[in-house]
């Protein structure tokens, strides 16, 4: 039975984190929102499909599901409903053989992706810093301001925090836990990745100031199977209805 | 071996969250940051000891520790380190009996934590919608901006979905998932309260328009441990240094 992932078509956003352990172990899974109508011998459409987009939302209105998720991405896995991004990967991690195999281990790679999350959650606000239901456009100037903190104090906090981690791992600084990929070091990869589109300029210089992170980001990157989904017609193209936009306004260099 | 919780002294923050799961279950723990030199006899202080901080910065300071936590709330137990407070919670379910005992369902009570931690994380928000390095009276309009959103929109989003995963609970609406009291019950109670010194006009008619929450925030607010915890010395009361600030400004009647 494949995995289900069910989350907004059109761009990567939180989904995007998920996806990238599901392509990284070569999971079974469909991405539902982007689903043609079975049967129908089309190819699923990255900027979603009606019956996909129905069937995603009849969970979510469901008045008689008891796990009935807050909002995409969640995912189905027979019968088990698991929402929110860095519980489904709490979920996936022991599948997909995407995390070390003792408990420690699994709640600092799940604190890790929390961490990571409280970034994404944080990139999101620099251009919505007043309201998620406000355009960018009617938040400009906030937003100015809330990117100018983000690019001075935040970036600077949070990366030297995972680049510190990275120095401390006992079994060296090519992952944030252990000896092999986990899936923190997938989503540390599309931290950066969605960073360095929305804020080239605050992002140049990264990797002298990164060196561990940069070293990562690039090893991640050329992962056969995660380049092969980069190169696909699955990965969607970063663009302004994510979390990581580019709006050359809120840019600016670091420190 | 007591568990140890690491988090700022003198007020409730993300660190209460913990204390109420580790409160209802009568267990063994110490606040480490509000302890007194070992073996000088005197009482833990909520306002926080020297040698406390001490040995909490010491963790966030290592240069050596391999599981170094970004930001308290952290937990330790033994030589395991649980950095953020949901993962905490996730850790702690099964041990102190606070969640059921099935794979699917602690998945959902996990969910549900991350979906809090969200509105948490919104509240602080309101007050600080610019940068958590200003002082709130340095973005106080967006503040209010940012806070009369939340009171229109995001309070009564949240407020809805959570009313509504206690309707489709199949064992009633008394908790947020299954038949017994879990953490997420406990940390619903800390969020309805929070919100309830933060915006007290806004809060006003809550349990008319969710009367199934406010039942379940007076039924943890009465459970006997949590009655006397609230009761006690180690309960900080609510404060302007906290996640939830009343700041009459940013308060205004709901819908």
């Amino acid at each position: 039975m494949s995995y289900e992932l069910f989350y907004w078509p059109g761009l990567q956003g939180r989904g995007e984190f998920v996806r990238l352990a599901l392509e990284e172990a070569g999971a079974d899974y469909v991405d539902v929102a982007r689903m043609p109508p079975a049967g129908n011998g089309a190819e699923p459409d990255p900027e979603g499909t009606d019956s996909g987009m129905a069937a995603m939302m009849s969970i979510l209105q469901s008045d008689t599901e008891p796990h009935v998720p807050f909002a995409p991405p969640f995912l189905r896995d027979g019968a088990t409903i698991v929402p929110q991004t860095a519980n489904i990967l709490l979920y996936l991690g022991p599948r997909l053989g995407l995390v070390p195999d003792n408990e420690a281990s699994r709640y600092w790679v799940h604190g890790l992706q929390l961490t990571i999350a409280d970034v994404v959650t944080e990139a999101h606000d620099t251009h919505h810093p007043i309201a998620s239901s406000l355009y960018y456009e009617e938040q400009r100037d906030p937003a100015k301001e809330r990117a100018g903190d983000f690019i001075a104090n935040r970036i600077p906090k949070f990366m030297n925090y995972f680049e510190r981690v990275l120095g401390q791992n006992p079994a060296g600084p090519r992952h944030l836990a252990g000896d092999a990929l986990t899936y923190a070091d997938l989503s540390m990869f599309q931290l950066i990745d969605g960073l360095r589109y929305a804020f080239p300029r605050a992002m140049k210089g990264f990797a002298k100031r990164y060196p561990k992170l940069a070293v990562l980001h690039g090893a991640v990157r050329e992962r056969p199977r995660i380049a092969a989904y980069l190169a696909s017609p699955r990965r969607v193209a970063h663009n302004e209805s994510c979390i990581f936009r580019h709006y050359p306004e809120l840019d600016q260099p670091s420190g």
